[in-house]
């Protein structure tokens, strides 16, 4: 793994600005958040598909279609709609924060998770699962969006990862928020970088604008890396202690999105299960991914001061999550068919993983380094020469030209004024493409790099 | 219907302030829409029916339980599921905007209804339905949540029906808004009043802080009123006179919810209809309420230059409604089991609003006043003689005493400070009490405004 975790290489393009733009006139009568709301990269990214039939998209973070729980489904719904109440049940409007079944399940599955990875320590950590804490959304970006309408103010500051998920980049952007990287190490989060972030806001006075570090802590989207549990116990302690300075607790806001894709490494405990995890973690995850992505389904724990606030939210964007989309996973969950499909799930990420590394060996040795993810569905890849990989650059077209898309790493980087945006990154996924689009894919993207 | 819609009787009570309140200390790094929303009247009132376990709720929203689609989602998802390259489709993502499949079926769907309702004069709004124009929601409330969004900053106006949806007046107060209160007639919105806010908001140089006017045109709830196509063309006439002087377009906000359960009166064409339309009319609906609540399916019609914006709110709220409930209620419809459940539920809520309007003329007929409502779910009744029926009355607590829970009028009005809140009315709702709880919760209700 060594060697590409060093500094990204530094281009020299400077990074646009931090801070939102001053509104445009605004004939429209939009709200500033309105008026600021950017086209996000993925719409982009999907035009590129439209308008190039042919493409292999690497891009996609699509899952692996032959593998969706049609059977399953089908046989959970049969169930679910044979007996009437508990049908009707499932077609009426539910509580707010969540079926209590759901919630219930979700929370000893969790608690049982974070018991295997032993690293759960104390007694008093067993609070954290508690099922007035959970809150069951409509995939958990909405519970991210959420969080961040909870707790930030426009001009306030979230600490990411570089780099980072480019969807929560796109809700900053959009809630006119200022972002601050901090490296990664093979470990997950660098903690030496995070001190000196945190310190150098403080001698600046802004960490009262400060309100959360985002984490995606499980084969991250897109680095692949998994956060040991020693790195996000050092991020917690180190954000524990700029609190007083901070005046309110600074939240580690963790994103377990691909937690339940894995298919290499050991088991890690969730943030939950730190020392002082109780008013500081929040924890985020999602069914999406380990089950089907058409049903939408999320959830997340969160410290007891922020529980209501966040219930009150959900309860003015939506009422709560479809209830029939609750109660398949409810049943998918109790019947066994949730466990024995992610078994068969990780299984052919595992595969897929492997033919997209096997890919890359044959045909990119010399021109990329990267290493494999314990999880999740994306490679992530640095040119070895000279280069850049952006939406502009040479590579990009070249790419397109031979019909072949990727996410730019350039896209997967905060807008921070303090460091410029690497831009000799690929995120490659292997989630929707099939074992051959894959291998023409990478046989296809190494030309575009070898003519650039 | 005469005699109900003269001026509400106007309490001695002060109104509370239309501004938010300023920020409490925030010792747990809230935002400023953190600290401010506030615990929405549904939990509270959800929390007295979780209290009084033999309680009959007059309150719910919740529609007929026996009346739910079981039958018919089973049979739908059986044949969906069935086909394994479609059942795929509808378990992975789709497009943020929806599937263009349900667009295009519920933009047939609503242009035929208007061109049934024989007010469609225009050959010009046929771009009106345009697909580009529609976008799916989770539930129309978050279509509602999202163009509060796109439109308003705290401090903005919106204009409401008085009475009018009492969850909207939650968002609004989430989201930091004022609210004026226009008041309605037996045909919808009073233009008159609504002439005089206008004009008392231009005066006040407020008019450029008006972003809206939510009118809920159909079977409002909670007053049961349908708003006549004259009232709404008046209504946006008036709206497109003060346009120059707020400096951009005064949106008209149809919301359509209550559309589909109509079981009295002539369609009413949509306000998507009216001249001038395009560029100002915003209408929102849902599959909530005629098919099931427990699938949260929303849709609306965006003008064109709200339509990106909103789109890509909807990409950072939840990347798109869960395509799984959007094919459901795609094949629902194709298959035409959509249209004979539907008949059937009107039915269905026509013989329970008898059922409540024979029980209110047995039980209630010297204590209140009332009018027959020509769709949704909702009784809106108005005491005869003296005493108030706010959370707090004395009526309300010998009727919560009495095992019986209804929505006390003074919820449906909006903080504004220019009138006093009306408190002297109930909203009843026939959804989902049944007909012997509808008939024994009225009873109990006469009793408790009598011992009262």
């Amino acid at each position: 793994m060594a060697g590409r975790f060093l500094m990204p290489a530094m281009p020299k393009r400077p990074s646009s600005q931090s801070r939102p733009p001053l509104p445009a006139p605004n004939r429209h009568g939009l709200s500033s958040l309105g008026q600021r709301t950017a086209e996000p990269p993925i719409s982009w990214l999907m035009e590129q598909a439209l308008t190039h039939p042919r493409l292999i998209s690497l891009a996609a973070g699509f899952t692996d279609n032959p593998s969706l729980p049609v059977a399953e489904t089908r046989a959970v719904l049969a169930e679910l709609l044979a007996d009437a109440p508990r049908a009707q049940a499932s077609l009426q409007y539910g509580k707010s924060s969540g079926d209590p079944k759901l919630i219930r399940l979700t929370a000893e599955r969790l608690q049982a998770q974070d018991a295997a990875a032993g690293t759960a320590r104390t007694s008093a950590s067993v609070a954290n699962y508690d099922p007035g804490r959970f809150l069951i959304t409509h995939g958990s970006q909405q519970l991210l969006y959420m969080l961040l309408e909870a707790l930030c103010d426009p001009g306030d500051i979230v600490l990411v990862e570089d780099p980072t998920y480019f969807v929560f980049l796109g809700m900053a952007q959009s809630r006119g928020l200022r972002c601050r990287g901090v490296r990664m190490t093979p470990e997950g989060i660098d903690v030496e970088h995070l001190a000196l972030v945190l310190e150098r806001l403080r001698h600046e006075g802004e960490l009262g604008r400060v309100k959360l570090l985002y984490l995606v802590s499980y084969a991250q989207n897109p680095s692949g890396i998994t956060t040991s549990w020693a790195n996000k116990s050092a991020a917690l302690r180190l954000l524990k202690r700029h609190e007083p300075a901070a005046g309110h607790p600074l939240y580690l806001l963790e994103d377990a999105a691909y937690r339940d894709l894995r298919f290499a490494g050991a088991e890690v405990a969730s943030a939950l299960t730190l020392p002082g995890a109780s008013r500081r973690v929040i924890y985020t995850s999602t069914y999406s991914k380990p089950y089907a992505t058409g049903l939408r389904v999320g959830y997340g724990v969160l410290p007891p001061q922020l529980a209501p606030v966040v219930h009150r939210l959900k309860g003015n964007h939506d009422f709560g999550t479809s209830n029939l989309l609750q109660c398949v996973l409810a049943h998918a969950l109790e019947s066994g068919r949730f466990a024995s499909h992610l078994t068969a799930l990780r299984q052919r990420y595992a595969e897929k993983a492997a033919v997209m590394g096997a890919a890359l060996k044959q045909h990119a040795a010399g021109l990329l380094e990267w290493s494999e993810p314990p999880g999740g569905l994306y490679y992530w890849a640095r040119l070895r020469g000279p280069g850049r990989t952006g939406p502009k650059s040479r590579i990009f077209q070249m790419a397109l030209k031979r019909d072949v898309l990727y996410v730019p790493g350039w896209l997967c980087y905060a807008d921070d004024p303090t460091r410029p945006k690497p831009d000799t990154e690929f995120r490659l996924s292997f989630g929707s493409a099939s074992e051959e689009g894959i291998r023409e894919g990478i046989a296809r993207l190494a030309q575009a790099i070898r003519s650039s």
